[in-house]
């Protein structure tokens, strides 16, 4: 059975619980990373160990253990968990740190930060994706707008997020069973999705939202340097739907799948409505780049595991039938 | 030991847990009450369990339950509880409705909603208040806002409220050990504390901000039944920090402590400066009526409390040392 | 044939055309007002005359024309036409008035004001609408905000709102064949929608929302005068989707159709749930004084024209197929 | 007598009309391109199209011709006009596509996308405004501010635009013949003109405002090839009305009149107060480029006109007395 | 020659001077008061002591005298004054309270509160407004907006306040040589003038602002006790241009002139357009009431002054020639 | 004694006052520049002059005096007061250009613009400052925001800025005895503080806010320059909380003390927690590049000052204790 890295010692995976009287539950006060490996690798740990102690800074947790420390407890688990593993499965990486029980609990528990570290194979995440690397998503704007930095910061990766939530739910009221969330803020600016960010194509341009009322995203990132590397332009500015039924191409990216290709915005059609193949030659470039740079075929195989499980399925992951 | 209900089931406190892949840990995507009881009978129970199915409602949890059962389940609580409480306690109640692990997690643990409902002593929560009625608190506007209701609904009870946390922690860094955030909203209006609602008298009117940006209390509900019961005009209005400056006297009301005066607000004394005694006399009828009409001495219970304790420690229930 | 008068004479319908000079089609610079009849009597003639003349000062178009002009014209087209009508047929009115031609294109055409008073059956615009007074409409709060009134003045009943077809399209894409938009103002509030006004009724209280970004309907004011009669309380209050869903009912208001219950918002439904028959008992009494002042069934007369025309189609009379 | 192509029919200029049940007499929902030559050879008329493609796009409306259709019925329609234009004139066409008639009135007249091409002498647009290339024109900030893009989205050029006559008439009331409004937008910076985009000279750098909440003009996306010839910066960004004070040199650009200087911002002179001679060197220089590249001395060209015109009147396009 | 009471002394009014060095003269850091008299008696002087006194608690000027000590030497300088002043004059009194010298310039004057009372004829700044009661004035709605209340409290009566002026200079390159500036806040609220509270007549119900972007004037205060008197209804309310253009009557207030009528908004009459004699039958009562209440015919009053003084120039108290 | 120049004669500084009429008293109504030396040759005298000018020219003072003659005049006033200084000492001058008397006090005194330039030795204003450059300064963030530019332009040095004060009398009730304020615009992004600019330094790249709502110092200026000497790059860009946290340095400058390293913001450390020694090596390098371009060692001589003066104060050169 999968086990956790819960304050230092390993636990099973149905141990890896928090009491409805710490703060993580009580003020949904508790900041995390996910990560993902290519074959079966961590990839781009560091970055993801360094965003999470800024997050811890910022909301004031008190912590002892270095980024070293983390890095190790990592590699514990994944050594733990992988015979409980197949052998094309990748390891999804969780970390969630907690304020831990509020003072006035101390009856029930101790008090004290809390660290959790579990592991889990990211095609639960992915499943039912491959077939949308041909038909890219159709997103949609819900009425629920981002909320500005200045009222809670999104910069830091923190459990205080229903409101993403609610902009799930709003979408999947929406014909057509393939929506994905892309939200404004109050500017009507584009931020991101609900678990991802956005980029559109023009001109051979690479454009993405300015790194402001978004969570920065590690694979966001990682595009600036795979367009390094194809030679192309990768710029962030304000971009409004406007700037998106004007693209060539729009795509969005999270750590699970890396690329996704969106296919409309609001049923508008991005790219020339004419074209009886849509093209998407920068998408498939940086696609194909980065499963040359990770050694893994992104696409391929999470298109095998889709063949495996056998899963019609193919939603958001963070979708749900309300 | 205590007890609490669990999707149906009596268990032990120290199972009233979630799961990592909880959706409540995961979007802080949780509702949830808390009551207390007078004289171990709970108070305005009704009330919370309605506000609890438009919270339900409003986030689209599938929920099985009634009112009825709800209610129900609060008192097999209590009556299992109570032995394990002294003569004069009083039974603080929290129900805590979470959408469940998400699907993707479904291997891990079992779909679907999670209701816990949870029994501890009051005096927990109000450990050390008994002088603040004597000295009234200290309230900042730190420079954390309330998120507007267009961005994040107040009026519903969710755990995804980082936002309070970043507040208190704000305020616990001004000189003077008794600080209380009270936030303004983004037109400079006054909205609420971290976990209670804020009222002003201004020529023997009660004002409280109107109930748009802020959660409305059922213990603020209660000041306009006493008020009605003291012939006393009580209305809901857009206030400023200048008309605190201008009041006569300041309080704020929570579920724990009913009524508490704040005699300061970002370090100017509300009312006149030249008298020697600061004179609350609306307030103090407020209390007075209350605990009459719920047949327990309000400030004295906590006095009490505070002696049995020796607790010296004074703060509010939300604060933490940073 | 249908006649209209412009500009002081009786044309053929076919003549009620703008050239594409006239600053109505250039600036969307045309103010206009639309009425009904009961038993083909004008229902509130001079509110709507009055209301057209504020609108003409507010955009500083020349006018030649007094109210009492306006009253007879009116009169003359209703006299004119209602040959062509059938005896249960209604009257509906449309009073277009525009700064006419831009003055560089003086050689196209002669500069001047014009005025173009119509009238065709209310059958058209109420077709299929009578089942809805039985089901209640779904409304659904698009991304698209009212446009707020220090931008574009929406007491004044301009041609200028385009912004209200944005609406109306969003809405048409989501799951269900009959949803009305229901718009947000930059605050949250909810304002109005694309051609009616908004009200709830919570503990037999009738709301509306603040005349401040909404046009200040002629049948909405008629509501106070109904609830004034009824003994029903009637306020302007800022409201938002939150109050809707605790509200035990919900209806708009237009001149063609009076009053249509609202069956859910974001498709949550409006009032208890655990009512197996949606009760809307202030709403009935609402149009059922409404029908006996005006001597007119609204609902039967709606409901027979329905039948006669054999229309099963049934949807918002600005919506259409994008 | 000109003609106007009208759904693929060449009619006469006086058929130009549209019926006031029209979506765009109803809604100002109609989308349009105007366009003018340099010795009768259309400028830009590929970016003209491919502007009215993304608006048509943007706005729903349903279209069967391609852009190779349009362009061809310009062509036609310039050459039907041609032999009623004098020899010296240029030809100003305007494409207007509405959505058509409302489906509820289908019986005054068939449902479907309406397209409409005229075209007349560039004359009539910018008579009078010879001298103001000498003079330079007084821009002044009205109270009204440009409509957000979130609100309706200024980057489609459509005809729903009344706060812009709203503008005019506002600084038609300021003291001075030759006020033209330069509007705010709701952060203070600077948008455009109510037709006309702005920009500004520092230390030979040329600035405009950043594509946002203003219609991306032609011609200005033309200033930034012309200031490549001539080897200088030009950028898009954020503006000021103090930016404006520090500013060199200021001018707008426009379709019919390509450039036209700015003297005075809020009745203060644009650029150092004690030279005698205002120098406007980047201006001339981009006004002579222009006039070479397209072969038309655009300055005299315009004085040509007035001097045939005897035309006194020296306003804005978009001005009108009210 | 008139004298001034500063810090306790009674000295010669050429010495009424501050430091540039002064805190007021450093950050606008002064609070004042001004009242007048009439028939030489001081009109709500405690009014404005008391609100003098919350405005130096806002700001947290160190204060050692008490209402009691500022009431006396307010009348201490009539007394010293009245000398000077004619018979028919009434005395304008000014109240300074400034922190005084920064700390680091201790070397040149001493640190300490500075409060300097003055004294001189009301005629002064009344001087040419006698006529303004039969004509009216017109207000200007100018692009400067009011600074909101969460910036810079209205409420606090500070000399920090430039804007102000800008409004003032904006409004006089208005064409008309009677323009007084009316000032929006960021909602498009109506707020007040430059020195005045704004008031409109509509069905006989007199409504102001809410008192929240605005100064509350004490005048205005007055208007409420005065409609009390008359039977009528006077409540405060947002109000917006639109309202301005429905209203009966309009009128401004300031403690010098007390009431003055306002003929037009942005060169829009106020009232019915087609009365000959526009009535002002509110505002004629309510000056009427005014004068019998403090035994002065205010309107007679000012018109003698003007007679005296042979002045004709007729402006707003606070404009220049710029 | 030191002198003043006023109106173009020399005068005792005792004698440099303005009237409580004079608009500057009335109104805030005066715009300034304060300067420095270094080894009593003034800096950037120009650019200070160059800015004052724009000063006058927006809030529309008659000026009569050209740059040039303020030049001398500044020149005049340090010759007339150099005896007075001693041989360390630097001139810090400031002046002051009000529009003088309001109109209807022009019995009280002239009417007319005032100008006064006095000078002072800059080490009044750095007193206390010398220990500040090893611990650096904790910077806080008020409730108080800045005031946008479009209320209030602060790019204009003018003296209407109470809020600045506010905001230092809030930070001075923080714990701690070192704190200055940082404010925040509305939109959540750094400002400036209330006498100075704010940068931060990541990966070696120099970061300041954009200049908007802010004013432009001269020393900010001054720092691209700096930057440009030591090959590092310097950029504009909206900054919020969460990039200082990211942060490597953080620093302050400003006309007297040219840069002050900031070590705290929030109470939260700047730059990476675990180095026992804080490295500030951007700073120090700008620092001393400073020094050596000027010929003066900037910290030394201010430790020098502090030494002489045995002045253990160490605050905010406008903090106050209120």
């Amino acid at each position: 059975m999968r086990k956790v890295w819960f304050n230092g010692d390993i636990v099973p995976e149905s141990e890896a619980k928090l009491s409805i009287y710490d703060s993580a539950l009580m003020f949904g006060d508790m900041v995390f990373e996910m990560t993902r490996s290519f074959n079966k690798i961590q990839f781009k740990l560091k970055e993801h160990i360094d965003r999470l102690f800024v997050s811890i800074k910022y909301v004031h947790i008190p912590f002892k253990y270095s980024e070293y420390d983390i890095h190790n407890a990592v590699n514990e688990v994944v050594k733990e968990n992988d015979p409980y593993f197949k052998d094309n499965d990748e390891h999804r990486i969780m970390i969630n740190v907690s304020r831990g029980i509020l003072p006035i609990y101390r009856e029930v528990e101790e008090v004290g930060t809390n660290v959790i570290i579990s592991d889990f194979p990211l095609r639960w995440t992915v499943a039912g994706m491959g077939e949308l690397f041909n038909t890219g998503i159709d997103m949609v704007i819900p009425s629920q707008r981002s909320i500005p930095a200045r009222y809670l910061e999104p910069k830091i990766k923190s459990r205080s997020r229903l409101h993403l939530q609610i902009a799930n739910i709003e979408v999947s009221k929406y014909s057509g069973s393939n929506n994905w969330a892309l939200l404004l803020d109050d500017n009507g600016f584009i931020t991101e999705g609900t678990g991802d960010n956005f980029f559109i194509i023009k001109d051979e341009k690479i454009i993405t939202p300015e790194g402001r009322n978004i969570l920065r995203g590690i694979s966001r990132a990682y595009i600036f340097e795979l367009a390094k590397q194809l030679r192309l332009e990768c710029i962030e500015k304000n971009i409004e739907p406007f700037d998106v039924y004007e693209a060539d191409e729009a795509f969005i990216t999270a750590t699970p799948f890396c690329i996704l290709p969106v296919a409309t915005l609001n049923k508008r059609i991005i790219g020339k409505q004419f074209r009886i193949v849509i093209n998407r030659i920068v998408i498939n470039n940086l696609i194909y780049q980065w499963s040359e740079n990770v050694g893994v075929d992104i696409v391929k195989q999470i298109k095998e595991w889709d063949k495996e499980n056998k899963k019609e399925e193919c939603t958001s992951p963070y979708q749900f039938k309300g």
